[in-house]
């Protein structure tokens, strides 16, 4: 398969992440979001949200949505459990996710690193609503090892991507122990180098 | 099972719809968000999110936002198809949704409904992204009945609840054709009174 996407977007990560730890050989193909490719004509034919990641089939079938080509790749994996209950509690945190985490998290580091504004000038409310994404995330780990049972699931590679530059955006990941234990466990799992 | 929600809020109605759809007798117990029902430590200890809704399991054991709850409440009936591609179709609009509509939809509505704001007054912002969201649902439901397949499945549950009541947040519904033929639709499967 092929997964169009930009290196620089977090919900792109997420889909290499899940990828590499499923030992997939997908073909990665770049897109420029900053260049505008996510909203020419041939990319909005691919997905007409407009929006990185797409991931296509070998049939040229796509689809769109980080979290929903996570859930499509993991499924059947030990990264998306089968019992219903618990695949419920991924997707509780799937969804809050894109609710009520990327839009704070995520949008206050773009507007630092690549609009170049000071952490000082970001909205205050979004910076508020990005702590209390931070605290419920260090209230949820305390005492796990991952959101969900022992191992890594798409709920912590789809929370992972952004937090672990969180910092970056001005938050302070330091006195969150827990969270920091976890961003530490995810990075062994996943190879990735210490982010902070 | 028990439902607990707010039936102003439309994340709570999606849930209320598809219990609707699939013959289900659930316990509907109230939370009135606006008293903050919702952030008390006995709701606090069913979901840690402090939102609604939540779906109380028969044991006690508890499921939040409400994209997830339709999901674990829809899996294997015809609300939720079972072929991969087609339920990653589905989940790729329940997270466009939560990202892309609710937002500006639910937000703009919530602000002239409940805090009594002129359409005037809302966020320019908020208003052009909230028919960007329109526009985008007119086109992919251009030729189609409901968004995946033939009949209504969670993706259109999750979309009408808002949708349908987003000219009281000041949405001018009535030029996207394709869109209101399909208000009109999910309306009559689900027995509900015209909208507008």
């Amino acid at each position: 398969m092929r997964i169009h996407g930009d290196l620089n977007s977090g919900n792109c990560l997420k889909v290499v992440y899940a990828a590499r730890l499923l030992g997939r050989d997908d073909t990665f193909v770049p897109v420029d979001l900053m260049k505008g490719e996510a909203r020419t004509p041939a990319f909005l034919a691919m997905n007409d949200m407009g929006q990185v990641p797409v991931l296509e089939l070998e049939d040229g079938r796509c689809i769109a949505q980080s979290n929903a080509i996570l859930r499509y790749l993991a499924r059947g994996t030990a990264l998306l459990p089968d019992e219903p209950f618990l695949q419920a509690k991924v997707d509780e945190l799937l969804f809050w996710e894109q609710y009520s985490h990327e839009p704070y998290i995520a949008v206050c580091r773009f507007e630092t690193v690549y609009l170049g504004k000071p952490a000082s000038a970001l909205d205050p409310d979004k910076v508020k609503r990005g702590n209390n994404a931070l605290d419920f995330m260090e209230r949820r780990l305390a005492g796990r090892r991952f959101f969900i049972g022992e191992d890594i699931t798409i709920a912590d590679i789809a929370l992972l991507a952004y937090t672990r530059l969180a910092h970056e955006g001005g938050f302070d990941l330091a006195p969150r122990a827990a969270l920091t234990g976890w961003i530490k466990r995810c990075e062994d799992r996943l190879g990735l180098a210490p982010s902070a």
